[in-house]
């Protein structure tokens, strides 16, 4: 089969592989769509610390250079392996895929043990660490991480469920209720699926996003932003205090992951504000941590995700969050991943919001 | 009567100057003792956002510089303003004050109207802002700022009250609970006073203290500190990890504000740990946002306190938190302020933890 595999920053060759057969426990699935993300970029750029290399295999997959490329994907299920659940998974289901492993030493490590797997010291993703990857036409994953996608619910959005999960999952680990006021730093595909969990939680909130291209300032005000600032020409902090009356927003999520972001959402927050970060930073920030004193600032962060698929699932079948296909701006074959996919989206981010390949 | 009258950086004189006399809804106060606090070295070392200047008066208080220094006191009430209610207050009442007060425009500040009012934007303390200060013989202040010490309470515990309450703020602010393990980095009197509160609501728990000062790391033991570590000589994260069975602590109480410790926080807590900061910062530190993510740590600040002096002072009066008189290291009369306590405690930091002055 054809799969687009990762040999390092800079080089992703689509070539043949074998074809996967699901093992135990396993389902095979031909994969339908798989979205290209902010990781898949940061590793065509530089190395990214959850790759194996040539010579260190991953400590999970036991896998080294190259990897099959992709982690945000949705398909139909096309084999069963021995012993899979047949009340859950049948030959011709659509299906999304939670991509993240762990270590699972229950007994020596505590995040796995408490359910919270995203924080297992040796976390790692499908189509990163190992184990095949959505940018293929095929792929073989445990049933415990295929989820079934609702009737209604299509393919391509299946697709956007994985980057969907990490925007339901900060929100959810926010304080957010009804009726606060939100900064959303970076208009990117997370920062707009925050705006859409937000906003199908509250459909007249004042949020405000924060973002410098045009295309993705124009999207977010079609999916609910009160207000989308370009901070090449704006004062953030002065736009978020005008349209909060003074007041500053009860929570401030950076998606954007640059000084300046940290900085809109440490002056944008109200006292006793709180900041989630979902963000990878490429450069440390400063924090100002007399204001944070002064205000009584909280900053979290929120990683990934970890059992929130079935919930989010069954909002997005329920129809809380609709127009998830008008933010796929291209869709793309698997040949072209490389030129219309991964540097389009480095090169022209003011034309694409989500990508997806199609194998 | 006799005053110590801050001009400014490295002036701070002792002068006679009129005795206040009660205004309506105010009290009179002999003072006892006055601890010297961080916020007064930082003062006399640079110029100090809070103190008026020459030429800007306090938007509240309306003074100019100079004005009696002192924010850590306790006293006798010796005069009774008109209105005062006689059924809180008396003469001869030992009694300790809480000095904060704030712009109390309840009407457009959000802070003030919520009860927070160490939030208010223009929020100021007496000793700082003006309305005198404890670095005199007597004071005049509102009825409301005045606490009756329990009757096993000396008036140098009194004396303590104030930079006690920050602790005890600061571990509400927390969410500390028995069995949690803790590191406070800095052991002055912020640190100690956080592990005397911590280690009055949990008698076992693991408590670290990172603290430079050989007197302060004996202090801190004999105050229930199950180690204390030097930070010059020690690595403080192995530390740290070898007391907590590999695990970390569940928050990290910073007091020392520097890069180091706020590192030292960020690599010992664990995934979902809580930072509490209650340090002022010479210096912006980076913080490792990367890192953040990764564990979902939680930073947050304590920023003084607010409507706790009557649990705190209850609990001090139940005996919950004793031996607060060993942590007076020195006592010095008023003519002596500058010499033998703020130039003492800024040049022999391990000769003291606090130092009480007695006008
Ligand atoms: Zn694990
Ligand atoms: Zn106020």
């Amino acid at each position: 089969m054809k799969a687009a595999r990762y040999y390092g920053p800079g080089d992703v060759r689509v070539e043949q592989i074998p074809e996967p057969e699901p093992k135990r426990g396993q389902v095979k699935i031909k994969i339908a769509w798989n979205g290209i993300c902010g990781t898949d970029l940061h590793a065509y750029l530089a190395p990214f610390i959850k790759f194996p290399t040539n010579t260190v295999p991953n400590e999970i997959t036991g896998e080294t250079l190259p990897v099959t490329l992709g982690h945000e994907f949705s398909g139909i299920i096309v084999g069963l392996g021995e012993g899979v659940d047949s009340e859950k998974h049948s030959i011709g289901q659509a299906v999304c895929v939670e991509p993240i492993f762990s270590c699972m030493k229950i007994n020596t490590c505590a995040a796995c043990r408490a359910g919270t797997r995203n924080l297992c010291n040796d976390v790692n993703v499908i189509g990163i660490g190992g184990f095949g990857g959505g940018l293929a036409e095929y792929i073989a994953v445990d049933e415990n991480f295929v989820h079934t996608l609702p009737d209604n619910v299509s393919l391509e959005v299946g697709a956007c469920i994985e980057p969907l999960a990490v925007a339901w999952y900060a929100v959810k680990r926010s304080s957010f209720k009804s009726g606060d006021k939100v900064l959303i730093c970076g208009a990117g595909p997370i920062g707009i699926f925050l705006l859409k969990v937000l906003r199908s939680l509250d459909p007249t909130a004042v949020i405000v996003t924060c973002e410098p291209t045009v295309l993705r300032r124009s999207v977010s005000l079609e999916h609910g932003a009160t207000i989308a600032v370009d901070p090449a020409s704006t004062d953030v902090v002065s736009a978020v205090h005008a349209v909060t009356e003074g007041q500053g927003v009860d929570i401030a999520f950076d998606a954007a992951g640059v000084q300046e972001s940290m900085n809109a959402c440490l002056h944008s927050v109200k006292a006793r504000g709180l900041i989630v970060n979902v963000a990878s930073w490429e450069q440390i920030p400063k924090v100002d941590t007399n204001l944070m004193l002064l205000r009584e600032i909280t900053i979290t962060a929120s990683n990934t995700y970890t059992g929130i698929h079935p919930e989010l699932l069954q909002a997005v079948g329920s129809g809380k969050l609709s127009g998830i296909e008008s933010l796929v701006t291209s869709k793309v074959s698997l040949e072209d991943v490389v030129d219309k996919g991964i540097k389009s989206l480095l090169t022209e981010k003011d034309k694409n919001v989500k990508i997806l390949i199609h194998p």
